[in-house]
């Protein structure tokens, strides 16, 4: 086999073979296909696409380059949330705990933050003394003794993705539906879950700007998941301005525990709800969308999963005294509300230029070996539709400096579009795909 | 100015301005543009297409990525011949003289054989002495003089080409017509000539196998020179079979001699006398093409021709008597005639298979570094159509040693189709490309 008649296949629009596929994987993987070939590929995939099959075969291919998380020694059905990158988007720290808290395993595998987007694992280490770095036998027996356990991910897991992603990212061939979607679905194949709940962002904070191309996207993950013999669902949820009120890693856990708790930002407790309802439904522990809701509102309700978020931090080093009493947390040096300037209704809130203005506080990280200020960060109190009176408090920013918190007020304005006419409010969830197709909220 | 993003225009179809391919060419020659990304733009050019500005200005580019031969000290309109490659193509050492013979200057810069193919700088090197390695002032000094040099082509001659070529040809992006019109013009256009003509061959030993392929090459060729400028005609001949008879570097001059001699093979004579007629006219020497003819079969009548062929020797160090008695060369160890196994008509030759039979014996190079022997080879003596009687020579082969020619024997055998119903006669020219199109022969 040779990786030229390969590549010359695929730019005549041919269909590669399993065979043909695991060896492009293996042979870049190793090393022993270069870059200047994989990228000829890449490119004639991007311009004659990849079937079903082809991307199912690409996406197990690249899980298996690395190390596959063994979970068979978890009691039940597996549950995995996996979100495509939003800004504000604190969910896996809410529906995580709720459907833990009614018995469903998740042994969940996090990244950190990169660019205007976080990462569950930043926002855990926020909490003093949480450890993201546990043992596979601790994280497996965790997982069986209380259903949860979150953990960096493995270095090895899905390498294959890790080095195509590096070169799609310098070779203009990023932006393909079956490119991204195995990418994606490599590194959740990898993690061992039986169900996956993804929450495909849609709109101008993210990577998939239209919801036919988040649509698009979220039938080619549930095809993939499906044909390995996983239960996928992908919700299509909003991301048109932030999700939720705060941006920021302990400030995003404190707005966590208030949904926890039972209030909250609404849109946040909303999508939060919905990904758990399919979560709990994939795994059984439910027969109706309704009846997996109810289950889900009821653990928020009897505060059962806020004890499981309280245990989990306890069980991985964390003090959850700052879970119970989040105002004890050291506070940012400067705390700015940012007031609006006219009268008007929000037009529309620019997520990534909000993502921006968190990073600017140090919130964030421009480059992976960059470290994270956990207390800093901004609160956006004003969203789209909203009707605001000039002088009124539109967001307020938690710096530790001020002329970083400067910067970040520049940015948090420029983020805002002002329209003198109303303007409707944002749909936090769209609707969702399952392997029947795409199913829009009523 | 990035890579990226002429990556990203191209690949949905975009046309790249005339700096954009500068760059490209210039940071790829200059190793600042990786192969990694410059193979993916290579990819979106072959599935997306360059338009004849783009394609024009490319190629220019490449020129300009190295020396630029000055003719300038040559009087007159400069002629340069070019042929898209074949097997036994003696033409150069034909053409050029006659030409030459004509007060037409040929400063000519050649290359070396690689493959199933030969190159006109290994053939001259079989007449002891001669020199192809001459320095730029003797060169244009042995034109003016007396109107016909033959160099080795300079290391920096398209530098881009040479590393664009290489990157091509490992990553399944060489069957474009832009990119090989491109290539070859390229080389072309930095050689200086004012009046190139194009031998673009057509059929199983070519590399282009159908006439409209070679069709659509001659017209993107003389497309791209007419725009920069020069006057260009492409003739399509025909590469079904072997051009004339021998096939080795001795031999072959040795055919070319028996040609300027008024004797030979007569499709060799047809094809030498026609690219000759084209420069001839395009050099302005004659004002039809019929003129043009008649002249070029004057100074092959008149000796002049042949002649020009021994003064050349004699200038660039060789020993003319050989051109003059070319039965005093030494002669190969091993002279075997092949024989007819049955009756029948030649249906087809295989051309790149007989280049390969000449190969084995060590009259090519299967790789750059490899030397060649200069005087084995084969002789072809039945071509297409005719009809064989079991027994008759069909090809006699010239080796060194019996296993050489052992293994010579069985691929020239192999070349050959038999038919038993009556087989037609190839036509050794279809027709040319000028600017105002194609003009297929009567």
């Amino acid at each position: 086999m040779r990786m030229y008649d390969i590549i010359t296949k695929k730019k005549h629009g041919g269909e590669l073979t399993d065979e043909e596929i695991r060896f492009v994987v293996q042979g870049f993987t190793a090393g022993e296909i270069p870059d200047y070939q994989m990228s000829a590929l890449l490119m004639a995939i991007c311009l004659k696409g990849l079937n079903r099959r082809e991307t199912a075969t690409l996406t197990l291919s690249m899980a298996e380059s690395g190390d596959m998380l063994d979970l068979s020694a978890i009691e039940g059905k597996k549950a995995d949330k996996h979100s495509t990158g939003g800004v504000g988007d604190k969910t896996t720290l809410i529906v995580a705990p709720i459907v833990a808290s009614l018995g469903v395993p998740v042994a969940k595998m996090s990244g950190r933050g990169l660019g205007h987007t976080g990462g569950t694992i930043d926002k855990l280490e926020s909490i003093p003394g949480f450890q993201t770095t546990v043992p596979p036998e601790i994280f497996i027996k965790n997982v069986n003794e209380m259903k949860l356990a979150v953990a960096g991910q493995s270095a090895n897991l899905a390498p294959a993705d890790k080095k195509m992603y590096a070169l799609r990212d310098v070779t203009a061939t990023v932006d393909n539906i079956s490119l991204i979607a195995a990418s994606i679905m490599s590194k959740k194949l990898a993690s061992g879950a039986d169900v996956i709940v993804l929450d495909v962002k849609t709109g101008s904070g993210a990577f998939m700007k239209t919801k036919e191309d988040s649509v698009a996207l979220a039938q080619a993950m549930v095809d993939i998941g499906t044909q390995c013999g996983r239960k996928v669902y992908a919700v299509i949820t909003d991301m048109n301005q932030v999700l939720g009120t705060a941006v920021g890693n302990w400030l995003e856990v404190e707005e966590a525990i208030a949904v926890l708790r039972g209030g909250g930002d609404a849109e946040l407790r909303e999508v939060s709800i919905t990904l758990a309802s399919f979560l709990l439904l994939g795994c059984g522990k439910a027969s109706s969308l309704t009846e997996a809701r109810h289950l889900a509102l009821e653990a928020v309700e009897s505060g059962a999963a806020f004890e499981k978020l309280c245990e989990l931090c306890e069980r991985q080093g964390g003090d959850s005294d700052y879970i119970r009493h989040p105002e004890r947390m050291r506070k940012a040096a400067v705390r700015r509300d940012v007031r609006a300037v006219r009268d008007g209704f929000v037009g529309e809130i620019n997520a990534e230029e909000i993502g921006m203005s968190a990073l600017v506080l140090g919130a964030g990280r421009e480059k992976k070996e960059d470290s994270v200020n956990p207390y800093v960060g901004l609160l956006v109190f004003k969203k789209v539709g909203d009707y605001v009176k000039k002088g009124e408090i539109i967001g307020t920013i938690l710096g530790d400096d001020e002329s970083r918190t400067d910067a970040s007020e520049e940015r948090f304005r420029a983020a805002y579009t002002w329209s003198a006419d109303p303007v409707s409010p944002v749909t936090p969830v769209y609707g969702y795909v399952d392997c029947d197709g795409f199913h829009p909220v009523k």
